[in-house]
C-alpha cells in the first residue's frame, strides 16, 4: 500500500509536469481526478455490493423476478446514496423461458450432452425428437449437403474463431436449416475453451422460413461427434426442449443521475446493462459494468465533487435478448427529454470488468485528443489508452443519432470462456481490476463534465 | 519438419560426441533410440486408437459393460500388433453406480447446484434430505462447530492448495461429518480452477461411524454459499442422490509383452491404469498413459528392435476406486509368475499425457545413474530428465517389495482443472506432447531392456 501511494505521488508529480499549459485540465481537475483514482482503488463498496447482487438475486434475466427484485434493490440503494435523481424507466421486454432441457446422443452410443437452449428457441414436440444427426463445420458446408438434411438435425460444428465470426451459427443456424427441412439445429457452444461448459445466448427465427429448436451443445460433444460423423458412424441424438415464449412483460431501466452545477442541460451518460441470460450470475456480463458505472458516480458525490454538467448513470435493461431497454432510453431521450443533442458523451462497459486498458471511442478528431489528455491521468494505474473505434450495443442507439461514445476497453482474454454460461460467477473477477474499471470510468466521466470546453462533436 | 529432423540429427552427433566410452549404451543402443524417437513423434497410430478408444466406448468405469469393450478391443488389436504374448487377468472389481443425482439450494434462493457424487457414496433416503447446511474451511473449523452439526449437511469449502492436502475433504469429509450427526456432507470440487465443473473421486466410510452421503459441488457454488454464510443467511439444500452399490464384478487387466532374447525371465514392466472415472473420456486419466504405455511397446516391436529382456505392458484395472488391478498384478506376480526379484524396473504413466519433462525415479543411486545417462538420448524433444522419487499407485505394491519404480513426469499444470470431471476429454491432449510421451516410455523401457548391465537394485 505504501509503495502504491508512492507510485501514485510520483506519477502525479510526472503528469503535473509533462501536461502543458494549453492542457484542458487545472490544478484543481487534477487534484479531484487523484481522489477519485485514490478512493476508487481502496473502496470496497462497489465490490460488496456487486457481490451481494449475485449471490442474492443470481442471474437477471428479462421477464424475471430476479431482475426486478434486483432492481428495486439497486434503487434503494441509489437513494441512500444521496443522488439527485433516481428512477425507474418502465421498459417492455420479452419473456422467454427455459425451461427442463435435455439431449442425449443415442448412436453410436448412449451419452449425456449438456446443453443450453438458445433464448427464444420453441420447444420441441411432446415427447422430444428423435432424429439423424448431420455435421457441417459452416453454412458453405451445409450448402453441399442440403439434400441430405430434410427431417435430420443439423449440428454446426464451428470452431471459434472470432466472436463476431462464429456467433452468426447461433444466431441463424436455425433459420439455414430449416430452409432445408431439418427438424432441430444444434451448435458447438461459441466460445474458444470449455470444461463442459454450453453457452446460451440470443437467435432469429425468419417468419418465412419454419422455426425448429435450437440450442448449443458443448465444444468437446461437437468435437467428438464430428470425429464419430468423419469415421463414417451414424449419429442419432434425442432432443427434449421445453422452452416457451410468453407475453412481455414489465422491467424498467435504472437512471441516476448528479446534477451540473453550470450546465445542468447537458450531461454525461455512462452505463451497463442490468439484465443478464439466465444462467450463472452475469457478473462479468454485465453486472460488473452496471455497478462500475454507477460507484463512478457515486463516488465523484460522495468526494463532494460536483462536476459542471450532469453526471447520469443507466443500467440499461434486456440488452441481452432484445435491447429493449436501450431503444426505450434512446427514445425518451429524443422524444421527451428532448436532450439527444446535450448528450455530451456516452460510455459503457460491458467487455467484462477485468484489467482495464482504456477506451475505445468513436467521434471527431478534437474530442479524441481531449480524451487522450484525460487519459493521461489514468497512467498510474495504466488504463487511461484511448483508441479510435469502439462504442456498445446500449449506446448504440444515442451513437446512431450523432452522440459520440465510447466503450471500456479491457483484457479480454478469457471473457468468450465464461460469456452466456453458468461460469459467469464472482469468482472470475478480480477486485482490483474491477476498482480500475471503476477509477477509469470515473475519471473520463468527471473530467468531460467538469472541463470548461464542451466536448466537440 | 526439416528443421526437426536437422535438430535431431544435430542433437544425436552432440549425444554421440559427449557420451564417455564408460557408457551403457553402445551404438547400436543409439541407433534403435533414434528411431524409436523419430517413429514414435511421426506415428499417428496410438494417437488415431486412444481417440478411437475415448469417443467408441466412453468412460471405462469399473464394473461398467464400456471398460470391458474397451478391453477386448485393445486385447484385439494388440493381437493383430503380433506382441509374443496378450492376455486378460482376470480381476473383480467394485461396482457401484451413481444413478440420477440433484442438488438445489432452496434458501436462501433456489438455484441448481451442479453435483457429483462421490465414488462409493450411499444415496439419500426416498424422497431426499432437506437440511440446513453448516459451512467450515477445514476440519478444525468443524471441530470448533461440532455441537451445531446434529441434523445438517456439513459442506467442506476447503481452498485447492495441493491435492494431497486438499483431497482428505472428499476421502474422509463423510466419516468426521458423520461423527458429528450430520446427514450428509458435500465438498467443494477438488480442483484450482472450475467452469462450473464438479469433480468426483473416491471415499471412506469408516465401519464405525453412520454412513452418509457425499458428494462435491462446484468451486463457483461453493464460494457463493461460504459468502452467503458469512453474512449470516441461513442456507438450505435439497439433495438427492441415487448411488447404488451392487455386488463386485468381473474385470481385467490386460497385458501383452515381447520376449527378451537373452534373459526373457527378466521384466520391464510398464502401464497405465485403463479404468477411469465414470464421466468424460478417461483420455488424461488414465486412457492416454495406458495407450502410450502400449504403444512403445507395439513400436520397439514393429521396428524390428528385439530387446535382451522382455519389456511387457499391463494395463491396470481399477485403479481409481479400489486398485485392484495392481494388487492382483502384484499377488500375481510374487505366488504365480514368481518374478518379483526378475521385474527389473516398473514405469507407469498417470499423471497426464502433456508435454513430458521426464521420469521420476525411486531406486538405487546406481541405477539413477544409468537412467540418467539413458535419459541424456532424449533431450532432442526435452524429455529425458530424470528426478529422485517417484512412481504411482499401479506399480506401488510392486514398488514396496522393492522393485525399482518410476512414473513419468509431465506438464501438470492443467491437470487438476480436468481430474474425474466431465473435461477430461481429447480435446485437452495435444498430439505432439502425447507422442513425445510415448517416445519417452519406449526409450527408457527399451534403454533398460537391452542393455548388458542389469538395472541395480
Amino acid at each position: 500500500m505504501k509503495l502504491f501511494s508512492l507510485a501514485l505521488l510520483l506519477a502525479f508529480l510526472f503528469i503535473a509536469d509533462s501536461v502543458s499549459s494549453q492542457s484542458v485540465l487545472n490544478p484543481d481537475h487534477k487534484e479531484n481526478i487523484k481522489q477519485i483514482i485514490e478512493k476508487g482503488m481502496s473502496s470496497d463498496i462497489a465490490w460488496d455490493r456487486l457481490t451481494y447482487m449475485a449471490d442474492t438475486f443470481g442471474p437477471r434475466f428479462s421477464g424475471s423476478e430476479n431482475l426486478e427484485n434486483a432492481l428495486d434493490w439497486i434503487v434503494e440503494k441509489m437513494q441512500e446514496d444521496g443522488f439527485d435523481n433516481v428512477w425507474k424507466q418502465p421498459v417492455m421486454v420479452p419473456h422467454w423461458i427455459r425451461g427442463q432441457e435435455s439431449a442425449t446422443l443415442i448412436s453410436p452410443r448412449e451419452q449425456d450432452l449438456p446443453l443450453l437452449s438458445m433464448g427464444g428457441s420453441i420447444a420441441t414436440p411432446e415427447g422430444g425428437i428423435s432424429a439423424e444427426v448431420i455435421v457441417v463445420k459452416s453454412f458453405e458446408e451445409l450448402e453441399q449437403v442440403k439434400d441430405q438434411v430434410q427431417g435430420k438435425i443439423v449440428l454446426y460444428n464451428a470452431e471459434f474463431t472470432s466472436y463476431g465470426r462464429t456467433v452468426q451459427y447461433r444466431v441463424n443456424g436455425a433459420i439455414e436449416a430449416a430452409k432445408h427441412g431439418a427438424v432441430a439445429s444444434l451448435i458447438r457452444s461459441v466460445g474458444p475453451y470449455s470444461m463442459k461448459t454450453p453457452h446460451t445466448g440470443t437467435m432469429y427465427y425468419n417468419e418465412e422460413v419454419e422455426k425448429i429448436p435450437h440450442a448449443a451443445i458443448t465444444v468437446e460433444d461437437a468435437m467428438m461427434i464430428q470425429r464419430m460423423y468423419d469415421r463414417g458412424e451414424k449419429i442419432e441424438i434425442h432432443l427434449e426442449l421445453n422452452a416457451r415464449t410468453l407475453p412481455d412483460t414489465q422491467s424498467h431501466n435504472v437512471i441516476a443521475e448528479i446534477k451540473g452545477t453550470e450546465f445542468p442541460d447537458e450531461i454525461i451518460v455512462l452505463g451497463g446493462h442490468i439484465d443478464s441470460w439466465d444462467v450463472g450470475q452475469g457478473v462479468m456480463d454485465d453486472g460488473g459494468g452496471s455497478v462500475a458505472a454507477w460507484e463512478a458516480v457515486r463516488l465523484m458525490n460522495k468526494l463532494g465533487i460536483k462536476p459542471k454538467r450532469t453526471v447520469r448513470v443507466v443500467l440499461w435493461t434486456n440488452e441481452e435478448n432484445g435491447l429493449r431497454g436501450a431503444n426505450e432510453y434512446h427514445r425518451w431521450v429524443k422524444e421527451e427529454e428532448q436532450s439527444l443533442e446535450e448528450h455530451i458523451l456516452a460510455m459503457e462497459s460491458d467487455a467484462g470488468v477485468f484489467d482495464p486498458i482504456g477506451f475505445g471511442f468513436s467521434g471527431s478528431d478534437g474530442a479524441y485528443d481531449i480524451l487522450t489528455e484525460i487519459g493521461a491521468t489514468l497512467k498510474v494505474i495504466g488504463s487511461g489508452e484511448v483508441t479510435k473505434g469502439g462504442g456498445g450495443a446500449d449506446i448504440g442507439p444515442l451513437m446512431q443519432d450523432g452522440v459520440p461514445g465510447m466503450g471500456l476497453v479491457v483484457d479480454g482474454s478469457r471473457y468468450f470462456w465464461y460469456h452466456h454460461t453458468a461460469a459467469d460467477t464472482m469468482d472470475k473477477l478480480d477486485k482490483e481490476d474491477f476498482n480500475e474499471c471503476v477509477a477509469t470510468m470515473a475519471v473520463f466521466a468527471y473530467a468531460v463534465a467538469d472541463i470548461e470546453e464542451r466536448l466537440p462533436r
